[in-house]
């Protein structure tokens, strides 16, 4: 099969490689679409994300869908020719963190396209078959690979405990901004602010219903938030936002970037604000099919470019540089 | 009546005043023990907390047990003769704060002794009756008056859901610190683990039960919590404290002075960490007696001072200025 | 002013009253909608429910809107002419239940209907000014005062943690079914069936966007729920809807009528269900305001007659008799 | 080795088997003390629980302790001589329960001495590493067997919400009441009353810190409690019970045997009251380890018998028909 390798700093490649076989529990699927994800542009321009360092020649992409052609021994979840959306992560389902429902922070995690773990940039993939989500007809294949950011935007929204009601602030309007939006509403929330500086991404969160401020040209004032999304990783709309946020305020750290941020602690203290962060998502994706197929959130629109296996550079060099660029989507066939 | 009024920066004199009358649902308490808090000290050195300020003189206080003398129209709750604690709040009841149970974010919370609302040294002061708490005999009225403290502490470790098991690291071993540290024992932590550079203080923690580190003198290395009860508002102590937080770990910031704080947000993402801040308290006195009352936190012994009502310069003193004190106590009578 | 009172069983009758005066707080409301409730109904038919018993001339009605047509004293947040919905209860706002935010349960709630505290079947009411809450245009007289039973809903929903995802039984297509069924979409359930035996009633939750069952006619059968909302206080229907639930599944008993229910305990147990009732609400009405608002909660479809004042007598009697009936509305004006 | 078998209603006999082999991540375990329980001694009389039918012959016990011997492949947690406890249910660990943190709802858990899984009356057992708990030398191995029975009340005491200051009722004095009045102490409670007709038991309640009440010669009168923990499995103790919960009360069924409870709906409701049941536990050991080690809950105290493995018959038959018994408990060295 052909595999798009990451060999070093802006090196990506083609190789052929074995059709891996599935273990005990596990399911082969053939990729069907693999969204480009900012985590696998850091990747490709600095070689590293934090700790994370690439030090042998890693697949990429851990935004998947496809469909489950093979059943390894014990697996009987799935038949093969099942449409599947694919969660990348696989904890270890034993520590303690497993076990309190929080797998998300499992140390031992084994993650598609995160060192030395190899992602989705391939013709197939394997994948314990608890992990693979069955999509219905009305989710796309390439809205069913971009269930994983979704699974962020409902993480999000979960830690902020959105719900019916809700004034919801999202700071940013890339790939996961612009999720989150549309989340924060599907959770309930009566208002949405989107703020950016990018007009391109502000034209798009106002077509999917957000209220939009450019914080380059306007102040954002005037907005009172129980909820921060904040999904920029920048500092200083991030502290505007928890500026905004009223008594008993929720902000949740989402957008990575930022080394350091100079809380507001008497702010903190006076409205009792609470601040979080969030490492990828628990048990999300039965609740983002939902969400997608019942149009509550639309993802497709999302996808502004696609590329071939062949062609995986093209689709990390648009997202780093395209203003204009939301999601480029990888087609493995 | 005989009272002590700040009126101005480092003046604090005693003047005569008429007993004021309980109005609808109030009693009147005849003041038994107030303690001097670092609020306190702060006016009496300042002038003002931020944005109050003293304009007019103040009768500061709210560290207050004493015994109803008289009871207002309406008010049927307490009988004179009643030793009571003094919950020094009174939230509007009205309100969207109140009306869902944080009433200690009211915005129109009149509380003792900050601008322009007087305080407890005095020798009487009114309330409304469900704001006094009877006393078992189990408990004294200095113990009475640091109810206050005690519920600061009880708010905390409600914030920071501190159960059976939970391993919690306190920074900070002053007033506030040693009760936080009893509260979190009480509250079923199998770890507390108290910091400061104070030898005394330190040396009254371990007295009471916690584990001691001098961090002047030794790194805090080895410690991981599943709390951070921040009592020291120092932002070196509160980043040591965040850093030592384990996976999912909270963050409660209940000492002031920082402004700042220069939080580390790959690791609050990472380790999905949760800071919060507390402001004052809300429903926590029934729990605080309960506490006091079955010597799970031991509030006398922090007693280090006592000082007649016509003393409180000298209460306030040698609260700002002696290392050795824990909690000077005014004593009307 | 013209009231209509109850003065005994299947006893209504319209006199003429003083327009009441608004004391400290509280605004003078010309009524403009009051919806017929089962429990106005019950008190008509029976001259108690439980423990309450009609033992003076009662005003009913509790399910209300008007304008603000006048402030009394310190009533300082409506000005006159703003159209707002009543919240019937108003609270101590000074008990442990009302400090804690339960105040649906405060022992000393003052609520319209309920004797010996008049209604709002009368042409003016006064209410303390915090439990009226301005209505957008958008929102009809109607629908206004159908917030109310959309409390019940929305409490509901709290109650029974519906979010985006939740799998929702509905037992009951009676109003507060078909309030409660429209609630849990708008809170994110992906699937919200709803059973009955009466075919008008199912007719409209169909056409409100459930799936339906008639369980006079067919099994309930196939259906897993997350979540059961019992809006038919039929014990049959009741148990049907808990044997319906999946693991970890909340049961929320709202439809009053039964006394007893032979709860099953080992299923209650192996699946650690969880069963509770709602008294009321709290909290609701912000939210209330913008499910209506946004039309994620249709109100007005519900009203199925009009009456003038002087006519609660039909209304109450064909909210008894006919079985097409879903919300009488009297309309004072 | 040596096991001891039931065969059928009043079999149990020892029998030779060979040591077990620790399969991938397990360890083999030389089982150190077995308390017996109220379920093994149902399966010893009626041959079955509910839908769980002993049809092959089969290994009781599931409270154990023991020390580590061996470790299979890739079992890296332990190191042989480690005296551990056991957690007797091993979940699967990818089905959604496990993932959310509620594996003791897993549906393909694999539990000790339940059909058709051999438990611990036995020399040996062979459980995943992750399942056996390292023992401080303050738990002795009988008590470190009892983690298992303190488990529950651990478990209880979660879903009850018990923290301080709460007033809850036990009924029911049997080990698993007397370890759930312990629990709620060590979780904070101020009161904690245990009602039981049983005068030898309520002996042991009063010794270990409640207060006691023998409802076959008293009413269970002037009790108000926030928490019912259900430990008789007796429908009027537990109505009795649920009568005694103030506003916003919580009873948790943990007790077996009742079928129905005619549960009192209009109190439910104007109370607000919460029933659940409890099914085994999850993420217990951790803190029972604490509760035990510290002294907060006496394990010890409850060994009323101990018997060889050989004579497990007379273990279940003193659980079964000796009022004075608390737990018996089988040494198989």
């Amino acid at each position: 099969m052909t595999v798009s390798v990451l060999r070093g700093v802006h090196e990506v490649e083609t190789e052929q490689r074995a059709v891996p076989v599935p273990a005990e529990g596990e399911v082969l699927i053939k990729v069907a679409a693999v969204g480009t994800c900012g985590s696998d542009v850091h990747y490709y321009e600095q070689g590293r994300i934090g700790d994370a360092v690439v030090r042998e020649p890693l697949v990429l992409g851990h935004e998947a869908s496809g469909v489950v052609v093979a059943c390894g021994p014990g697996a009987r979840k799935h038949v093969p020719g099942t449409r599947v959306a694919i969660e990348p992560g696989v904890p270890c389902g034993r520590c303690a963190e497993c076990r309190l429902g929080r797998y998300n922070l499992c140390p031992d995690m084994v993650f598609f396209g995160t060192p030395p773990i190899d992602g989705a940039f391939a013709e197939y993939v394997t994948l314990h078959e608890a992990f693979a989500y069955p999509l219905p007809d009305s989710i796309s294949d390439e809205a069913g690979a971009l269930l994983e950011p979704l699974s962020v935007g409902v993480w999000g929204a979960r830690k902020a405990r959105i719900g019916p009601g809700s004034r919801v602030l999202v700071t940013g309007a890339g790939p996961i901004g612009l999720i989150a939006a549309q989340t924060a509403r599907a959770f309930g929330a009566s208002e949405v602010v989107v703020t950016d500086v990018n007009e391109h991404r502000l034209a798009v969160a106002g077509e999917l219903g957000a209220r939009t401020i450019d914080v380059g040209r306007a102040e954002l004032t005037g907005v009172e938030a129980d909820v921060l999304l904040e999904c920029s990783g920048n500092p200083r709309a991030t502290l505007q936002g928890i500026a905004a946020l009223g008594r008993a305020g929720r902000a949740v750290l989402i957008g990575m970037g930022a080394d350091e941020l100079a809380l507001p602690v008497a702010r903190v203290q006076q409205y009792e604000l609470e601040v979080t962060g969030t490492f990828r998502y628990a048990n999300t994706w039965p609740t983002a099919i939902e969400l997608a197929a019942s149009g509550a959130v639309r993802l497709d629109r999302l996808v502004t470019h696609r590329f071939p296996l062949t062609e995986v550079r093209g689709a990390l060099t648009v997202a780093a540089r395209d203003p204009a660029t939301i999601k480029p989507v990888v087609v493995p066939a």
